[in-house]
């Protein structure tokens, strides 16, 4: 029942702890991850004016280039993670894409046609999510398929 | 890894839902069931005053028999869950309890040491917990476990 696993990472702490139960999840049945990544079009949407407006290239350039170096940033640290997922005996797809992080986790999860989405209890909050909620929030909500939260340990027990 | 999971109802379509996962958890290598439901304290301090106002009793004797009452009727419909369970070949431990629903929660998931905690994605919401938050996203914040979190198939896709 969890033989295709989406495992949505923003590179946080509680992703990483999620990252370590997915490994786990090889002794459930699992068998495949399909790994993603999306770049938050909001956060870039802040700021690459500003850094459009000291340089000569046309605004749209530089917000193309900012995305672009972001994404391939990403990428390299994605295929670190794959590695540690094959070498835990799992296969493995990676997607890296641009938008609004729980839109394009939903959409994946369906295209994807996973069982089951584990992420982190909650990641890197920009100015957005605080307003709008986490994005695992959001994902609980719209999933077509069960969602498995993980904490990260080192959060004292009965915190917020 | 899943031996041991605790499954919280509040009989509502997403308990349900929830529910029929944790049967389904058994081929993944679930054993034992604890079924917990809380009777949530904070709904029956809204209203017990009002009904001590036309009974003769103290408004401690109402409020004590509404809530024996309450749990009485909650085991009842407990018993009808552990017999599903039991019958998907799980084993079971049932507790009832008066309280904060995602407080007991977290400390039943802790004094019972499960390693997984499924749940509805979301509850039947009382007043408080349209203030607070639901009880999944409180326990989520706090559970010293994993939290599989089941949406009811019947809503419509990116709905809320």
């Amino acid at each position: 029942m969890f033989k295709r696993i989406l495992y949505p990472t923003d590179f946080s702490n509680s992703a990483g702890a999620a990252l370590e139960y997915v490994k786990k999840l090889r002794e459930a049945g699992a068998e495949e991850v399909v790994l993603l990544h999306v770049y938050d079009e909001r956060n870039i949407d802040l700021y690459w004016e500003i850094e459009a407006s000291y340089k000569e290239e046309p605004p749209e350039q530089v917000k193309h280039e900012i995305v672009k170096k972001m994404l391939g940033k990403s990428y390299g640290k994605l295929k670190g993670i794959e590695k540690e997922l094959q070498q835990a005996g799992l296969k493995t797809k990676l997607i890296v894409v641009e938008g609004v992080p729980y839109e394009e986790i939903v959409k994946v999860a369906k295209d994807e046609n996973v069982s089951l989405i584990v992420m982190g209890s909650h990641g890197e909050r920009g100015f957005v999510e605080r307003l709008l909620g986490s994005t695992t929030a959001r994902v609980m909500r719209e999933s077509p398929v069960p969602v498995l939260v993980v904490r990260p340990k080192d959060r004292k027990e009965g915190g917020r």
